[in-house]
């Protein structure tokens, strides 16, 4: 039996089905179970993707009897709408377009009206009675078929339009009566001899495998191979060529066309919810020129509300589809119930009425808002649509992102002055500060700020805290103004190049000159990276209610654990909120910054011997043994992992005149010795310098001191009848020997104090592995390790050599140049830092069984991360507290997925 | 049978022989041998190692029938020597010394005058007639004996001798007489009982037991267990321990005591060189009181005349062993000859004359000066006595050095004013200069002058070029000052924080206060570290006669071939003369310093478009060229591996205002155009920032400049029927579509060149592996790269996250605590760094046979890193001319120790 090249739909009966996408395409196969379950779909048929792959092992050959069976279907379709392909009585005209298995931007789009000439459009003004439509139509087919099918130069096209409109003095193409475009017909066509120097195809069936080839063509066009090769798209044959029968929505006022979801992609209330427009082509209702009308009475009702519009002027100029042509609604609100009872999803489909008939040309599951995905999948379980599994893979982890932050209420008025990296999500408004103290100041006084810097440090920690959100213009996703504001879930745009910040005049300048003043309000939306010049109107996020619903299912699936990287109480208690089930860092340098401490540290620093220092120890020790009390007795029964000190010691330090002099001043010293000790610190690369376990080798007494504090604070807080699990980390090791000096000094300290209370607690001694080097040797380092905490931020800068706080300047003309797909301290780079991340596992476990294996880096809360560790094996990820819902579903769906 | 514990040497016979160090250590292996081939040894006896193991094993129990043996063998030393242990009449005393297969310090020292009491001190007394000498060795036994055997505290004895010295007004032990010393030993008895609270053992036996224990003792203590952990010696059972019978030197005119080579362990001269005391123990010959005489009257004359002593003087005040005892002289000169021709090396020999009769007490392979090594190991296989490959391995690497620059002459005196880092061998003499302008300035008029800097940056290189020698107060040994020094060949001493360096006062200051000014003469050793008050003579290397021939047999030997790295013509030649066989590295980025191109370089860097940045490239293209074009003539027949740009842009651009201002007077801007772009490119970590391939991914016209030259070259070389082999190397690649967007680039403009030259020419393309990603993935790498290149400087900053700018300031502490043997910048870190390049060669072998694989970082010269590369399978090792001959020697030498 000969292969079947070409699968037809209509007339009720297609010879594909949704199963088919290999052989048909998404679009195809779509287009086939539509018509098989009865939609009024126009006919029309598919060439398989088989075709595609025979053409290119054949040296861009057809196989035989493909023509045959082109011509066949040809007929099938004429046969079923009683017109004739290139009939100028009675002109059927087709829309001509690719489909792969997988949705692949870069193939060929859509030619539509195809099948048209000066005969046939002679035709169509007759039975349309429409010379404009008629001639528009035509225009438009030769540009879409010369650019697309056929290579020309798009802008010789739009010349000759713009000329057209110049020479009688209009804007608009609709401005453009039948003649003009009549004349623009003759000139395009020149153009086209021009360019290819030949006469543009008159012949229908010529134009047709014209647009066949142009189809199987892109498949291999550059933009198509790149983008299979960067999305790892493998093993598919080829794209499928739809060939589908026109039907217009604009033929008069009982035409149009519209586009509908099934439920509200924004709320996703179970409403039908959709725009069209009477007498209209597809391409009117996005253009935005006529105001499209609404579905039901009740929405257009509210929208007429909501835009003050009188029930009177609603009715006349913009009545519903269910009072303008209430049969076609009826026919849709069937479409709408059983296309979503089918395909068990809400559905976003595009629908045309010709001249009083409804055709369905597209359905899809419909794209949605973060709360409408969850509210949908909550909903569809409850009406027994789905099941749970189902619903916790409904929604993209990074949608509950929209979730979990306020929002600006929609509809407002917003002028966008600039945009940044979107560094820590939702939507902020308040007075525009400068310098860290003014926020704080104002802060204090109750005033809503935004604090606007250059870049922050670590300085600046108590204004960040005071402001409601944070605008920096240099640093990326992950400097300190964008790490910080994660943690402490603040709204921040980081890294917004656009605007220039002038701090003496206390103002910053966008770059279409507008400028904002200190104490000017506007908005910032960290969710999009945008600045806004007005004060927008924000509404809180709801976490109860469905989310608290669909939180409960995934703990049913989770298994990799997840944790949250928490500083204080107050964010440990937040995690466990969102869900968390211990700490998986919790750093201590943040501690020391503020107002009771920061002094005693920098005396430290500035210590000239080991007494000294001991001494500025011996002050940090009580207010260390607090805040881990403080953390303690919130995370019960939970495991929290204390980070030992990493940061390098400079960044404690003033990095203004005023500030040293204080310092100097408080000590008895004189400034220049506060210099000197800066200059001393300085380093040329800090990020690979004197931080981390360096720190405490250097000076063992600053573990010491941490030491003490960390375990006099369990006792207390378990002799409070608490269960503490505490673990201690040592960040940065790369050698065996250099964590086993640390490891020896914590032993001794816990094992005297827990035998002196008697006191029964283990407490688990491990390190980060950020270091190249400490993954290169997992197997020795683990001998000595309970657990490992992969640090991906520091590992990707050693592992790929990029600073992040540089990498800005070339990293994206390497994501442009698609080098790294993503930016690869946001989204971990599998290939390269995972395969460490991986054999480091491998080796750690080998000598140690028992090895607790984690990660807190940034990439601990970004899904695509969350189910690579899951796949290596890590016990638990760590991420900051807004991300525990993120990394949780991600978590599930991995198990889900497997 | 039962076990043999103990091995009797003495009356020309011995149990053991020079093979069974495993059982007698090293030092009873040698007594054995001496003994049996008839030199006049002290009779004695070693304990094996084996009840080493036995003890320990048997929990500090010694093996049953041990006693015995001991007291056997005792009694078979009396026999020999005719004198008897305690016996105050005729008192045999004993020497007791550890000793294990493997030399170790950290175990127990020797302790010497075993068996002496208050009786048997009287009858020493009786028979020397010289009780100063009689108390003297007393009160030496008691306090060795409590301190080494005993673990009493040395502090307390040391006091008891300073409290007489001050009571009797005197300030040498020497001038305390017997009496003096009689109190002394009371004394010493009394700090005894006060500490280990009991009598001070009178009875030789439980001396001797003591003794024993504590040198089986001495093999578990932390700093023996430490040393065998760091030096991963593993497998030995224990130590020895060699009880041997005391001779005496200090016993009067017909005794004396001495030190001597077989050959001038300096020049490696076949003369019989040594040293002696008449009337002296052995610690008075190093003790430097007394000036030693010399053993021949030759030697002797010629010192005499070197120190501008008459004959007659030396006569009487210095005869020489020859003329003062002759007898003892000639049966040394057959000591001398029968030992270096059984052991077949030079040997190190210690004797005592004991009133007339020569007693030798060790011989050993005698250490020598790198002249020494080469020339003792030619003329030793021109006398027949060692082949050539046993010539080879005599030499150990690293002493070449010393032959291949310019040395201090012997004998000057020198005030070291401070010591710092070994930076570039050497021996410099110069004035004081402070910038590198007077630098130049002053070279131009023909002055020696030496750079002082607190550190050196790219715009000092010409300075650099201008002075004899460089010395830094800051930086590592791969500091810029000390890597540039090196490639020049220049003696650098870096680092050196010792000296204070006031760029104001035009001077330095060292740690006592001396100081340097301007124009001030001084001398630095860059071989030793060594900054010098005085102005000293200096002599230059001799690179042919004994030097040539031996570098001649390492060619029979070697595999892995040694290339160099050059920026110049003249470097590439002198790299070919010292042997390399190619150029592992050439850097362009030197080249962009000198005076005819350092303009077109910074106007390209501060070009805002490509249009412009490619006019600055067009200035430079030839310059690039006529580089290229040198070096490839020197070069002929050899590969040129050529690096593209690697550093940041920033360090082309000046630092210093005036600078600043003199470039955009050039350029026709304002100087805040300049500060703006320097500001623009600082970076926090520009180790980790924009630079190496990431510059040309971002300006690919760069590339395209370079490469055009580096082809342009080649094609002009070659159609001078010059065979010339270029490689163009992309540095710091770390994704194989990061190294293929340039390798594509490259290889068109290759293509169409070579075309239309009609030129036939295969350009290999490579990259760098200095990236930690770049080794995780060389698999995939590989696939497009003709060769590897491990930049072992970068791979070593990324894999153990050091910044080799900062880590001065931890890297010292690391290797004290002994978490790093060695600083990882000077040897390569084998267990980390190794081990990711061992990965890297396997994974880019898998797909691609054919891969070239060098290393061209700083370790390519570092004999153990030499091995290591030749272990894991590299092709070449690269490094800077001068240690191309060290190179060599460790490639061959791996191969003759395989």
């Amino acid at each position: 039996m000969a292969e079947k090249y070409v699968y037809f739909f209509g007339d009720g009966k297609a010879e594909g089905k949704k199963e088919m996408k290999n052989e048909l395409g998404g679009k195809g196969a779509n287009l086939a179970e539509m018509t098989n379950i009865g939609m009024p779909v126009p006919p029309g048929f598919t060439i398989s993707t088989n075709v595609c792959d025979l053409y290119y092992k054949n040296n861009r050959q057809y196989p035989k009897g493909l023509k045959e069976e082109v011509d066949e279907n040809l007929k099938r379709v004429e046969k079923s709408t009683g017109m004739t392909f290139g009939d100028p009585d009675n002109p059927l005209l087709f829309s001509v377009r690719s489909g792969a298995a997988a949705s692949m931007p870069g193939m060929m789009d859509t030619i539509l009206n195809l099948g048209i000439n000066e005969k046939v459009v002679e035709g169509i003004i007759k039975k349309s009675n429409n010379p404009r439509f008629a001639w528009d139509s035509y225009r438009r087919f030769i540009q879409m078929f010369s650019n697309v099918a056929m290579n020309c130069q798009h802008e010789d096209f739009e010349h000759v339009l713009d000329e057209a409109k110049k020479k009688k003095g209009v804007v608009n193409d609709t401005d453009l009566n039948a003649d003009d475009l009549k004349a623009i017909v003759t000139e395009y066509k020149m153009v086209y001899k021009k360019q290819k120097g030949a006469d543009f195809p008159d012949d229908p069936r010529e134009q047709l495998w014209h647009a066949i080839n142009a189809v199987f063509g892109s498949w291999m066009n550059d933009r198509a191979i790149a983008y299979r090769k960067i999305h790892d798209i493998k093993g598919l044959l080829g794209t499928a060529v739809n060939v589908q029968s026109m039907v217009f929505g604009n033929m008069g006022d009982s035409s149009a066309t519209g586009v509908c979801f099934t439920r509200n992609p924004s709320t996703g209330d179970n409403h039908f919810y959709g725009e069209f427009l009477v007498n209209a082509q597809g391409e009117d209702v996005v253009a935005g020129i006529r105001t499209p009308q609404k579905m039901s009475l009740w929405e257009s009702q509210n929208w007429a509300n909501d835009n003050g519009i009188s029930e009177d002027e609603r009715k006349k100029k913009y009545p519903s589809l269910e009072e303008k042509m209430p049969d076609c609604y009826k026919q849709l609100c069937a479409v709408r119930e059983k296309l979503e009872k089918y395909y068990k999803d809400m559905q976003d489909m595009e629908f045309t009425i010709q001249e009083g008939k409804l055709y369905m040309l597209q359905t899809r599951n419909g794209k949605r808002t973060g709360a409408a995905a969850v509210k949908i999948a909550v909903d569809m379980v409850e009406e027994g649509l789905i099941d749970k599994k189902t619903a916790v893979l409904r929604v993209e982890p990074m949608q509950l992102d929209q979730l979990l932050h306020p929002m600006f209420i929609p509809g407002q008025k917003r002028t966008v002055l600039a945009k940044g990296l979107n560094a820590s999500p939702g939507a902020s408004v308040g007075k525009a500060v400068f310098t860290a103290e003014e926020a704080e100041k104002m802060g204090e006084d109750g005033e809503k700020v935004i604090l606007v810097r250059i870049e922050t440090s670590p300085e600046d920690i108590k204004g960040m805290n005071a402001a409601t959100g944070i605008l920096t213009a240099r640093g990326g996703a992950t400097s300190h103004a964008a790490v910080v504001a994660r943690q402490m879930g603040k709204p921040c745009v980081a890294g917004c190049g656009q605007i220039i910040i002038d701090y003496k005049k206390k103002e910053f300048k966008s770059p279409n000159g507008n400028i904002i003043k200190q104490g000017d309000w506007f908005s910032i939306d960290g969710t999009t990276g945008e600045v806004i010049k007005e004060k927008l109107e924000t509404q809180d996020p709801q976490l109860a209610g469905d989310f608290g619903k669909f939180m409960k299912w995934i703990d049913e699936f989770i298994k990799m654990k997840v944790r949250a990287n928490a500083d204080k109480p107050k964010e440990a208690k937040l995690a466990r909120e969102l869900g968390a089930v211990g700490i998986g860092l919790c750093r201590t340098e943040h501690m020391f910054f503020e107002e009771d401490r920061i002094l005693s540290m920098r005396k430290m620093i500035v210590a000239e011997n080991e007494s000294d220092r001991r001494k500025a120890l011996a002050e940090l020790q009580p207010i260390q043994k607090g805040d881990f009390v403080g953390i303690f007795k919130e995370m019960a029964d939970c495991p929290v992992i204390i980070r030992l000190l990493d940061p390098p010691l400079h960044e404690f330090l003033p990095h203004e005149e005023k500030e040293q002099k204080e310092l100097a001043k408080s000590l008895g010293v004189d400034v220049t010795v506060i210099q000197q000790k800066i200059h001393e610190l300085h380093e040329f690369n800090p990020m690979l310098g004197l931080r981390g376990v360096r720190l405490t080798i250097v000076y063992p007494e600053i573990a010491e001191m941490q030491i003490n504090a960390i375990v006099d604070a369990a006792i207390e807080v378990k002799k409070q009848g608490i269960n503490v699990i505490p673990e201690i980390m040592i960040p940065l090791a790369g050698k065996k020997y250099e964590l086993q000096l640390m490891i020896d000094l914590a032993k001794k300290i816990i094992d005297d104090k827990l035998k002196a209370a008697n006191i029964d607690l283990h407490i688990l001694l491990g390190t980060m592995i950020e270091v190249p080097r400490a993954a290169l040797t997992a197997d020795e380092i683990a001998q000595i390790a309970d657990f490992f905490s992969f640090g991906t931020n520091d590992l990707t800068q050693m592992t790929c050599g990029f600073s992040r706080d540089d990498a800005g300047k070339f990293l994206k003309v390497y994501v442009d140049k698609n080098i790294y797909e993503k930016d690869p301290f946001q989204v971990l780079d599998q290939e390269g830092v995972g395969k460490l991340v991986d054999m480091a596992i491998k080796l750690g476990r080998t000598t140690n069984k028992n090895l607790e294996i984690g990660i807190c880096g940034e990439h601990g809360g970004e899904p695509n991360t969350v189910k690579f560790c899951a796949k290596v094996g890590m016990n638990y990820v760590s991420c900051s507290p807004f991300r525990v819902p993120i990394a949780k579903l991600a978590s599930a769906q991995f198990e889900l997925e497997k």
